[in-house]
């Protein structure tokens, strides 16, 4: 598959209804900390539409697809939900989104307010999946994969496209992995020309599974960023991207997770999800360590924190 | 005085201590809102060190200053405590900061983490203000203005230049007010190539009581921006500049500053103090409606919000 010419077309496919989020270079950390004083350049996909950049590869998805009447049906951990509630809402299409209980109240809060209509299924993500599986064929619904899917892909590979266009002056890219679309969209636009380091979780971590035993295999999944990053298995195309590629798969401690989540607050006032602060801990924590000069940057993926900050803000007085 | 030729040395002066915060343009608003659906250019300056653009004006203040062997003082209501708390730290001074308590703990918490000799006095800022004074007087220590001294100003004007250096393609820029340190310094730089709206809360509007009486004088200051934007009297630089050219002023409620806080949120995840969503919801609220096809712009100031976040974030699994 040509992914770079998929990643160009789902860019335009998708410009009127994605944000171009922003980006910076930013002096992070003291010379007497663990991680050193670095030069960092950030992108801050939280500030997509709805919070993750799962709005891309949701919209992409849509824009190109021969919608039946019975809608759209997805399961979802919370983000890929929101994203396609989200785009089905903006496109004038029904949508049903099953999401399990371990979501947390402020992702499935979000996805009611796209207006979607919403299961939420006790258990784990499994659940919901076999759910929507059942829904797809009882109705006819369309289903939209949170990352195992080539429009999937190349919507969400429009972030690193995206990223390029605005300058981005790295060796390296830290991204955060889950099911791996994100990382599978960015390895399908750079095509080795920078290096990406796929950073997941200990107690979630399917690639780096996969690339040890040589094929994907189910893992189990847990810990504080198991609503986005807890793909059980990796998808084939970003394994398979990923492998071809040799990308380096780095592990982060659900301590660093925190640590990383707490510091883009103090540091940055950036309150973002454990998910999307999971790529600076490799870095903050030394899971990885970049060369003298290396040239790093990471990507912040989505910001859709537990509980919702506005339930303890200061009300008018 | 030659307000662009001291804001392009302030840029020069501080490039190396204050970060080049990003910007983004973003299609805001519904259609079918009472403010429509509008293009915004927004600027996070919230994401500047110590969560406010005050850093700016303090780091030009001081890397222009024969520092005292007894130090620096300065009083404030928080964010500009924390600024010149960290530039002193940064440039080797000793700092004594006095805070009111109405600051909040958050905001206390930020100034005694930048390694400063933190006062909280009791009541609100003019009692710090005043104890501020008094050290100066019994130490010789040097006081840093918040917002009516030209290095002050001149150092918060690199914000607006640094945004048109960005490429801002803005008619109008909303800025909000206390004591016109941050609105003197755009209009010092802008000269009148763009409009300048200056946004108060109506329980604190020095600004514009003071064109209101041709002259400033002392307003009464309460409500949910009070420790930012809580200025009792407008600054004689902010007064003298606003009065030559002309700037438009408009106030906003309570309620539309902490709707417009929620959704920057909600829409962007940017959880932002009641100051920095005080612009944003001067537009939102319709306080300021641009003409039809007036290109808008909204700084974001400061992100230093009441409770910290981090103290109800989710804790390791």
């Amino acid at each position: 598959m040509d992914w770079q010419a998929a990643i160009s077309e789902a860019g335009a496919r998708i410009a009127d209804h994605v944000r171009r989020t922003p980006v910076a270079t930013v002096r992070w950390g003291a010379p007497t900390s663990r991680f050193g004083a670095r030069t960092v350049r950030f992108k801050f996909e939280q500030m997509q539409h709805t919070g993750s950049f799962k709005a891309r590869g949701a919209f992409n998805t849509l824009l190109q697809a021969q919608v039946p009447e019975a809608g759209i049906v997805a399961a979802s951990g919370g983000n890929h939900g929101a994203a396609v509630a989200r785009a089905a809402a903006a496109l004038g299409h029904r949508a049903r989104i099953y999401v399990p209980q371990i979501a947390g109240p402020a992702k499935i809060a979000l996805i009611r307010a796209q207006g979607a209509d919403l299961q939420v299924v006790p258990g784990a993500y499994a659940e919901a999946a076999a759910r929507a599986a059942e829904w797809q064929v009882a109705t006819g619904a369309m289903q939209v994969h949170p990352y195992d899917a080539p429009a999937t892909v190349a919507g969400q590979g429009t972030v690193m496209a995206e990223w390029e266009d605005q300058g981005l002056d790295a060796d390296t890219v830290l991204i955060a992995v889950g099911g791996g679309g994100l990382v599978a969209g960015a390895l399908g636009w750079l095509q080795g020309r920078r290096k990406v380091v796929a950073v997941e979780p200990e107690t979630a971590c399917a690639l780096h599974a996969a690339l040890a035993a040589g094929a994907p295999a189910d893992v189990n999944v847990s810990g504080i960023a198991v609503n986005a990053l807890g793909a059980k298995r990796i998808g084939d195309i970003c394994f398979g991207l990923a492998q071809k590629q040799g990308v380096e798969s780095v592990l982060v401690s659900d301590t660093a997770i925190a640590g990383a989540q707490a510091a883009l607050w103090r540091e940055m006032r950036q309150l973002v999800e454990p998910a999307g602060a999971a790529a600076l801990a490799a870095l903050m924590s030394g899971a990885y360590v970049p060369a003298e000069g290396e040239r790093v940057a990471v990507l912040v993926c989505g910001g859709n924190v537990a509980p919702d900050p506005l339930d303890s803000m200061d009300s008018p007085g």
